[in-house]
């Protein structure tokens, strides 16, 4: 399936670790698109692998995350409006 | 088309005014759903006068806006993990 992934993470004073594990933990799985964005072709089974991980990680008050699946990569078009991310950058 | 929206605006000096019109424009056309990300119905019109409101706004060597475009929304799926946020808030 291919997802979309974004996460907001409160930034208060816990903010900073959980963003950092939140960003790890999504790379494993997805390409980093923008910010807080992540894109990738997942199994069902790696989409629950993920959400057990994140779910270990987020705090389920403050933070939240939205994924959007669609079975075919080819029903979504995607548009990048402004400076388009490297994807390629080693960042984190 | 279901669109779905996600900005990044890069938090310097002139980021929050930026930050702020960016908002007020991807508002009047989407749902809000998580804190950078919106969500809707749009014609391919709308999201052309869309794309060309936020081409006024947003630093195109700084900030990005990335927006995936369904035919038809049962195409995409959508879950939330953590904290969902109330979509009748008046943030704003």
């Amino acid at each position: 399936m291919y997802v979309v992934l974004v996460y907001d993470i409160k930034t208060d004073e816990g903010g900073p670790r959980i963003l950092n594990k939140t960003f790890k933990i999504c790379k494993r799985y997805l390409t980093h698109i923008q910010n807080s964005v992540f894109e990738g072709e997942l199994s069902k089974t790696q989409i629950l692998q993920l959400k057990y991980e994140l779910e270990n990680v987020i705090r389920k008050d403050v933070d939240s995350i939205i994924i959007f699946k669609s079975r075919n990569e080819r029903w979504m078009e995607k548009e990048m409006w402004g400076i388009v991310e490297d994807q390629t950058s080693n960042f984190l």
